[in-house]
């Protein structure tokens, strides 16, 4: 360990969305940044999420209106252009570092150790070679998440990726997570996924658009449990319209990849009587949640804090408890690429104009399941816990009342908001539609900037579009809300002059 | 004509989306209103105009994704369905209005007269029965728009619909117009287009899909002349990868029916050569442009002022020069189902609280080609007749280079953001999307309330959607900006010095 010091501007842990954008945002502003990667560039979101899974999403759908004969290949070519499209990617952002100057890619497993007073030092395992020794002003934690395995029977088989070989091979194990679903040559017969969140349900639609027969097994009462009510049940009847069997309120208890064989419980007390197992299954894709990516890496020695969970604490700028480290990300509970990316490029404004940043706002999600399902805000649920029932105003659009849901010829499918009696401010949104990835970016300014729902009653609209829905909603506020606003202002002031919740 | 005189509190003339919003926002709102339709209820939008064209373009391109030997039955079905479509909604509004309990749906076509101390009379002539005076303190015209249909030999034949029979039957001529092409019950062999335009586009991608042979005819060098020229080139490439024909610079100069055969000459003096007939011809579609409404309705006998093109001249609060007539939508030059909507609104709200309008700032417009064509805000080129090039920021990003472009498989499309430099303000925006109208509103909004692409930057779009080529565009604006601040911010403050255009 006689290795000589490396100095740079900011030493980058991790070439995910996050670090990849801190990276590039801050060479490009002059600054000499080392980037550590222990495994693939692009991180997850590149190799094994967002990427690899939506655009095997967008395939699926096609090899599902195919004749059935023709679907068999057409499924391996998509799971290969997947592939492919990941490769891609991920040989874009390579590129993309190559071509940045002021960028230093560290290939190896990194760790915090205490530097000269105090100051954090990176301490770098390359394979096969010598420690390196990196110092910053400035260390940034972006390792991101992993997909929990729970410690049950047949579970532990689970492959991690270890290796930082971008070619894949067909996985060895029958237990997947997100991290080796995406080399799979060929769907599975009978895939039983683990978990009915965003994952879970989004490759239920895959994987059943390929042809693969698909049981979902989820604890909550509930698809989608942390989504909208409403939303998660227009889901559900479209997994069971692809053939997809849920099975909500049971716990698997084990798996033996011998004889494929699922064994359940009931998760509740009074839970129904349900078939203990569900049988001939080739694969099982684990699908219960993410947990940081905090282990390992010396932060708890380096005076870095985590919550009960492993998330990194933080303040508004991202400062760790220890001097000169940052995190971003899944790290600190982020979630969400756009998250992550978002976080990144305050962190950069924040690391060269050190002014104060205003807090982040709520933060859109999108399930890019069948109709998508976005949110920003919290869900109806979560709001009755905080506002007294007669302070929220909910309304609630059918896509199929609008006139392009008419000439679509949608089923199902609503634009939900809920705003401050009143005031009208919005506080929640909620989109279930075919392309609500692409209605939320409106919403989410909304909502963070607290507009109303008078002002939003005045969006314009194209005509036909699905955004209709947001302007009736608010239509629908104004016209609830004219009569009575008197009272209603009367009642709201009240409410503020007894309790201020954190909002 | 002694009919004895209806009092109420407005007449609204016309009941398609524009007069429909008036006469139910008013009654809501408890005033008693005549509502006089000559012809079908819903106007063009409903029963010639968006409806059933949106309906069939989406039908449209379902039919084009079949086995070849099922698309004839398909197209049939399709175009039976649009009309299904079309019926349905307008008994929907039929059956919105019979609820309505202050409106009077009067039917027949309405005249203007002068009736006591100058203020306006409407006189309605019902079909075979006696002429009906109507009085109210205000009279809205709502009339909207009608095809024109150039002067040239064949073009005569042109069906104008003068039914209120709800049912239709197939076209007797072979001249169509909006008014009667959706009454085709299958595709033609051979559909000649003439003119470019949205409209003219939108049909040609449809009927193209249909199964039929589609030649489009423009004047103009170009496909959507009036829409952002590089939206326009790749419509043009998809028009073509149709199979339609399309001629640009050349003028129709007749039809034989009979033979089937169209007549063309060059638009311009440096014209290429050409093939100077299109043969074999089953139908043509007009599609040349709209004209407002605005005959034999005694508009200037009863005061209200006309411009060249007969669109009626009105004040930002919609009044015309006669008092207490209003008029709104394409009678004004509005163009589009959702500006009729937005300015009935706005009557609306003045008519009950006449507080001053604020003006109403630019419509956003989408063509429902393929892709989409979205816009809001002056061209390209269009600006540069009005700004300084140096002063006019232009950052166009692929959908192609956004990470969904990529997992789509998206070839072609682009966002592009025109600012003002320094400032940052958004003056136009254009969408070419699979989606743009669902795209548009954001766009729309921020244009109108001026916001700059120093705010836009920092839009959060959920990973991955096609939004991100928003913010990547605001972000190329931030990147270019940075560097020279001070120097563009001094150059634009000397050019308001020296010229206040109006924006």
């Amino acid at each position: 360990m006689t290795a000589s010091i490396e100095r740079f501007h900011t030493v980058v842990i991790g070439a995910g969305a996050g670090g990849l954008t801190v990276a590039v945002g801050l060479a490009n502003l002059g600054r000499r940044v080392a980037l550590v990667e222990a495994e693939r560039v692009g991180g997850d979101c590149t190799n094994v999420g967002c990427i690899p899974s939506k655009t095997l999403i967008e395939l699926a759908r096609r090899v599902g209106d195919l004749p059935v004969e023709q679907r068999e290949q057409a499924a391996r070519d998509a799971l290969a252009a997947a592939r492919r499209r990941r490769d891609a990617v991920r040989e874009h952002e390579e590129g993309w570092l190559a071509d940045s100057e002021g960028i230093q890619l560290v290939r190896g497993r990194a760790r915090l150790a205490p530097g000269q007073r105090g100051a954090p030092e990176v301490l770098v395992a390359t394979e096969g070679g010598p420690v390196r020794r990196l110092r910053a002003g400035r260390v940034v934690l972006a390792t991101g998440s992993q997909a929990v395995v729970p410690p049950l029977p047949g579970l532990e088989r689970a492959d991690a990726p270890t290796s930082t070989e971008p070619t894949s091979t067909e996985p060895s194990s029958t237990v997947l997570t997100n991290a080796t679903l995406f080399d799979l040559t060929s769907p599975p017969a009978h895939l039983v996924v683990m978990g009915a969140g965003v994952i879970g349900c989004e490759m239920a639609f895959a994987f059943a658009r390929l042809g693969s027969r698909v049981s979902v097994v989820e604890m909550a009462d509930r698809v989608l449990p942390a989504s909208e009510e409403a939303a998660a049940e227009i889901v559900r009847e479209r997994l069971a319209a692809a053939g997809v069997t849920t099975r909500t309120g049971v716990r698997m208890t084990g798996y033996d990849p011998r004889t494929g064989v699922v064994s359940l419980e009931p998760a509740g007390a009074d839970a129904a009587p349900l078939p203990a197992v569900i049988e001939r299954v080739d694969r099982v894709l684990v699908a219960v949640g993410r947990r940081p990516a905090s282990r390992d890496l010396g932060l708890e020695e380096a005076g870095v804090e985590l919550d009960s969970r492993g998330n990194v604490l933080v303040d508004r700028a991202y400062r760790t408890r220890a001097p000169g480290v940052y995190a971003i990300g899944d790290l600190i509970g982020g979630g969400f690429t756009h998250v992550a990316h978002a976080q990144a490029r305050r962190l950069v404004r924040y690391l060269t104009v050190p002014f104060p940043l205003v807090p982040e706002g709520d933060h859109g999600s999108v399930a890019f399941t069948e109709p998508e399902v976005g949110q920003v805000g919290p869900t109806l649920a979560q709001l009755r816990t905080r506002w007294p029932e007669a302070l929220l105003s909910v309304h609630r659009v059918d896509l199929a009342d609008t006139d392009r849901g008419g000439t679509m010829g949608l089923q199902d499918g609503f634009v939900q908001l809920v705003a401050v009696r009143g005031t009208g401010r919005l506080l929640a949104a909620t989109v279930v539609a075919p392309d609500a990835a692409e209605m939320l970016p409106l919403l989410t300014a909304a909502q963070r900037q607290g507009t109303s729902l008078w002002r939003l009653s005045r969006l314009e609209v194209p005509y036909p579009a699905l955004g209709e829905a947001i302007r009736k909603a608010a239509d629908a506020f104004v016209f609830a809300s004219l009569p009575r606003l008197h009272r209603e202002a009367g009642a709201y002031l009240r409410w503020r002059w007894r309790s201020r919740p954190a909002l």
